[in-house]
């Protein structure tokens, strides 16, 4: 093979012509299957984010319950268990007033005077929990469960139940429980007792975020 | 070309280095041309990406509007029309004293006793809202209505009709109007009507959610 | 090299059977370096949209604070330093009775009477704020006071001071400002002035929407 090494550039450049659309051809068939292959994996790494995103963003709610008014709780929880019902994720928080939903009982041994009289005043349990209007002494509150109840819409106790055994998260907030003095032996079962960090856990990964 | 098959292995290593700077160039430029087209597909794709993210996160605020006092409506009103006007889709949904803000009138007859006596309660409609404080029979409503024409803030049922103008889907909570015996004649045209299903669905997809 | 012009197709397959191994060799490696290489940038592409996207949704929270109570200030607050605190960037938007948060102290001249009026009967400074029940002229705001001083839960001045060195967004609404007469001079300093398009701006690049 000394006429390779010998071989005039005209000998050079015939054997090029010979074997260029050859070796072009060889290339262009790896490289077509690169190309399958890295688009492909691009289709793959694009599902995969959809799948991640839509499941970071879209399935999780996280309701700051301040409120202890009977028709905004009685919302609260409506949206609360019909975003369970449609598949998200969803936790409550209540703080100050909103404790007013998670309470069965008023006790006041242990209580501060100032404390004594807060849960003098306040409503003894969820059930007796007055709207945030026209309350009348509870003359509002009677007559707005008897209008609830003849238009077939769940009572705020039979609501909370139902967010319990739904898996609603529900936390109550310690700060709170700790300046109005409300007990955990006030409280129903199968809550969870947290600070701002809690709430705000949930809130910064959830797509729906309400203060009610 | 016997001598290729005969070729000693001197021969082909001098073949070899003869031909592989030559190949080498054509597959880098290939794969250069590949590798050009793939950066590109892979911009095109993040382009979508961020696009199609911002479309769905971004395009969407939700509120549900439970409160009817003046104050909140205006501000849930001012909100939804700003958010309209940057080009979010806005949808709001009305529940409990909300449904106040789409009243255009009060009718007595087919309510139960309970209904009219909350009828008779509730401002007649969304110009009558008075404000959550200080209100003193009217007079606040008619002082802050005041002070807003002075200062060219539009009313609350101007900011209602520029809603329903701008494309802002209004939907009023049936279950609240079967409670609060509410008719569908006694509310503004063009609302539509559903459930918590209905609000949930449009908060589920929202950038922003408010609770007014 | 005459010979490979005229060689039999006998010889030009025997020179391709001899080349194909080796050709295929050179451009299979320079096909894996291309592909770690563009694998590499996927990857890269990928961290940097998942960067993006959670600096773009988990990083803000924005507060559009509407009341003036100071119950409801306080969760404002602590939710919003709480935030900061989590690596959240917080803005708070101050519209209405929410404006109380910010005052530093009362003035009248240049009032129109509807104004004056206002601003005798809104508090004189966040110090004075009352909660949103209970306050019987002021004993409800003393008694929450004292409990929760005694829970070394920190004063509402002290938590807007808090916000505003841990770099909170403070703006206030100046068509709310212009409404109620409320001055520059007697709001606190530090702050921003905007409209509903300062505040959706934040809002809808924000994961946590909350109006309180």
């Amino acid at each position: 093979m000394k006429s390779v090494e010998g071989s005039s550039e005209v000998n050079d450049a015939a054997l090029r012509a010979w074997l260029e659309p050859w070796i072009d051809a060889r290339v262009a068939a790896k490289v077509n299957e690169l190309k399958a292959e890295l688009r492909a994996e691009l289709r793959d790494e694009e599902r995969r984010q959809e799948a991640t995103s839509s499941a970071t963003l879209g399935e999780h709610a996280s309701i700051l319950v301040f409120s202890g008014d009977v028709d905004r709780l009685l919302s609260a929880f409506i949206v609360a268990n019909g975003a369970v019902a449609m598949g998200l994720e969803v936790s409550m928080y209540f703080t100050f007033w909103g404790l007013t939903a998670l309470k069965k009982e008023r006790r006041f041994t242990g209580k501060s005077a100032a404390q004594r009289l807060l849960t003098a005043m306040l409503p003894r349990d969820a059930a007796h929990a007055g709207p945030s209007r026209f309350n009348f002494l509870g003359l509002g509150r009677r007559m707005l469960q008897g209008m609830m109840r003849a238009n077939r819409v769940e009572s705020l106790p039979d609501l909370v139940s139902l967010a319990r055994e739904q898996g609603v998260r529900l936390v109550a907030c310690q700060m709170a429980m700790g300046v109005m003095g409300i007990s955990k032996e006030e409280l129903i079962e199968g809550l969870e007792f947290g600070g701002a960090v809690t709430y705000l856990g949930d809130a910064a990964r959830s797509k729906v975020t309400l203060f009610i």
